[in-house]
């Protein structure tokens, strides 16, 4: 586990491109041991391995002249955002350009007839929120962390709002992206929907950096919502409240979030958020529409709670109450490391149909408990999608492997319910094999595509696949 | 326009392969000139190039088992559903085996308590949703046609509710297909997200059977809404009844559909299904909710429109008079091919920027009177897609080349507006010009996925790309 894979290094490429750019880039391209490390960490358990520069561009032009130099001396170039991804995706296990693209931070115009955005990669979630909230917009898919976009595009992300509003597949209506041979492409055009040839857009999204760097994003926006409502719900059992969740899709409500916090995390965010909850798994829900619209919804899914023994009902459209609540949901990464404050928190991503939801927590719950790890449970769960934080002693090595079995354990499992291994993280390197597992065959054909578009293997390697 | 290219044909191969599938096939392989060249023949106004043989598998293994013999002698393969495609999908311009899916129309699996189903490719849309109803559940990606879900998956096709259920690329959760190789793949599990590489699902969706043949899919459904109720709304002009659309959209007024007819659909619309609507410009809405929301999202619509002039509104939640207005609505073609009996009809299918949607349907009704040309409008325009169908008398070429350069400049138009040349039926043999300008050195990627995933070009030859 923890020890990431080394590849060969390609010393006199690297050697030479760094000259190159630094000629062109001049302090714009650094090499010091502080920097490029900072830009070989992520929010991750995976080894940092860093870069041997980190290059700033600040346009399209210069990313592409970046990657031409590495193309031509056969050199990685890995792209970097805020650092926020767990999978050790901007390791540079071959050592290599990092490009930092969080200098590319212009908002570029805003079609707010045609509820569109169009952005630099460097641009934040919180960043392009605070400058739409006028215009009575908003961009909802918010994976937690204030991340760039061209992060979020990379890593096919999604978060609280994905039951609603989709994942970033939904969400992104075209892209440049600079080809590994330096050329620069436009995906797609800005109707809303095409069938013009291969959806070269969805195939970016999720590509992790190893088929294009991403130097332009055209977003889908929402007009915000002209009522706000949110909603928790106690339960006694995690069982009882994955299937009120269950039950909710089932009856279409259209929830815009709904998540779940067992015991532990309860505990937790009372703790950490000053909250007096009842210790037991809990919803928090909120409910996006027309004044009249919410209180159906919440109405509704307060009905489907009361079939599941759900008690200690709240519902609230006063923005306070309800910020307060999804201020602690934000937290609860912060919340939970506090459980165990010498640990370092291990996140895992498994997403399954939700039919099999309720029998995976349990599941998840039980094995941790019988492995005496600490661990506890957050999620998406109106998209069959929870977070186990695992919350390991990384100098006790037997700690360690019975944490590496235990993700790989719940790996398996998800899998061998037709889930997924990873819902909103990405594969990056440390879910690499479980891809093999996942998705057999299939893999095959991804790495045909790599080698179609990145034939020299220069753009992110060791990420995704297995080469 | 019309005469399609031919490409080199391989005889010899062709010869072989047809001699191997017949003996495993026997009855199933047909190779009389009806059967075949109604295998060449589509909603389509390009000639008919027949294939040398249609084989009728019943299994994935089977399929498999032609696409290896194929491979084997270089002989080009095309996947055939119901035949309603507009761009000359299904033509053999090298010849080859068609694979008529149609005896592959097994329901497999719905998972009810998961919203979605898995399906073979040949099951059609109606089909589909008459075996769900009972459970209350429905597939909502309507293009009018009673196509085949495989060649839904094909085209990326969508339709009159694409505003709110989205297109085929949102509604397919994984896919299986058989690869160039005759190799059998799964392209993603059925959690209903996913991070986990490449989204190979969405690169086969819209891939008009060039990438592999789909000969599974899985899809997701929606719950049957409480209460349906569909509203209609005349204009004094277009450009009021766009203008009424982009409010609408911008409010976030859920719609399900909305629908424009223009002045001289209506006037086919009254004489073929015998209704009594203003001959002006008209938009029919259907909105999907609870009882209460319902109506709310039609009062909401019924003030916008009142701003904008609209008249003679009429909403109603009884099913005989909505279905009446929507059989009205999918009859559109045959009543707009009885305004001139003679003619055969030419769908385009641009799709624009909503905030460019006005003054492209303008332009486009200004340019048709232009060249004396007959082409009612109707189009999804709360997606920003419309067609134009000329009507043209295919014995007069003068006409026919007015037809061709009016297709032209509006497809022209289209893409200046960021729009594309095709929102949802496809590029097929038809649109290959427009794509190259519209998405430029994009094309040159997708020729090397091509290339990577079907080296031999066997895979539905001179479709999408000019290869």
């Amino acid at each position: 586990m923890v020890q990431a894979t080394t590849l060969p290094r390609n010393e006199a490429g690297i050697t030479a491109a760094i000259g190159v750019l630094k000629q062109q880039f001049g302090e714009r391209l650094q090499t010091g041991q502080a920097i490029r490390e900072q830009h070989g960490h992520t929010t991750t358990w995976i080894t940092n391995q860093a870069p041997d520069a980190v290059a700033f561009p600040t346009s399209t032009q210069e990313v592409a002249e970046i990657v031409k130099c590495c193309a031509e001396y056969g050199v990685p170039v890995i792209p970097f955002g805020t650092g926020t991804s767990l999978e050790g995706h901007v390791n540079a296990p071959a050592g290599g350009i990092c490009v930092d693209m969080m200098r590319m931070d212009q908002i570029l115009k805003v079609n707010a007839e045609d509820l569109d955005v169009v952005v630099q990669p460097g641009v934040t979630r919180e960043q392009l929120n605070t400058y739409l909230r006028d215009q009575g917009l908003f961009f909802p898919i918010d994976p937690g962390a204030n991340a760039s976009l061209g992060g979020m595009v990379a890593t096919r992300a999604s978060g609280t709002n994905a039951v609603r509003y989709g994942t970033m597949k939904d969400n992104v209506v075209a892209l440049e992206v600079v080809m590994a041979d330096g050329e620069v492409i436009r995906t797609a055009q800005r109707a809303k929907k095409s069938s013009a040839g291969y959806d070269l857009t969805r195939l970016m999204v999720g590509s992790e950096g190893t088929l294009g760097l991403v130097t332009e994003i055209t977003l889908r926006l929402q007009g915000i919502p002209e009522a706000i409502r949110s909603a928790r719900c106690s339960f006694r059992t995690v069982d009882d409240a994955c299937r009120a969740v269950m039950m909710t899709i089932q009856y279409g409500i259209p929830v815009a979030r709904m998540e779940l916090l067992d015991e532990m995390s309860v505990r937790a965010a009372n703790n950490y958020s000053k909250l007096t909850l009842p210790e037991t798994p809990l919803l928090l829900l909120e409910f996006h529409g027309s004044d009249a619209g919410v209180v159906e919804q919440s109405d509704m899914f307060a009905s489907i709670a009361e079939e599941f023994g759900g008690f200690d009902v709240a519902a609230t459209s006063t923005a306070e109450e309800r910020n307060q609540l999804w201020q602690a949901r934000h937290d609860m990464y912060w919340a939970c490391l506090q459980i165990r404050p010498e640990a370092k928190g291990i996140s895992t991503d498994v997403c399954v149909p939700i039919s099999r939801l309720a029998e995976c927590v349990g599941a998840t719950q039980d094995k941790a408990s019988e492995l005496g790890l600490i661990a506890p449970i957050v999620g998406h769960v109106g998209d069959g999608n929870f977070h186990s934080l695992v919350l390991v002693d990384m100098d006790n090595p037997q700690e360690r492997q019975k944490a590496d079995d235990f993700i790989g354990w719940l790996n398996e499992m998800a899998i061998s319910m037709d889930g997924t291994c990873t819902g909103e993280h990405g594969i990056g390197q440390g879910k690499r094999p479980y891809l093999q597992q996942e998705l057999g065959a299939a893999t095959r054909y991804m790495a045909a595509i790599k080698a179609a578009l990145d034939p020299d293997n220069i753009l992110n390697p060791g990420k995704i696949l297995e080469i």
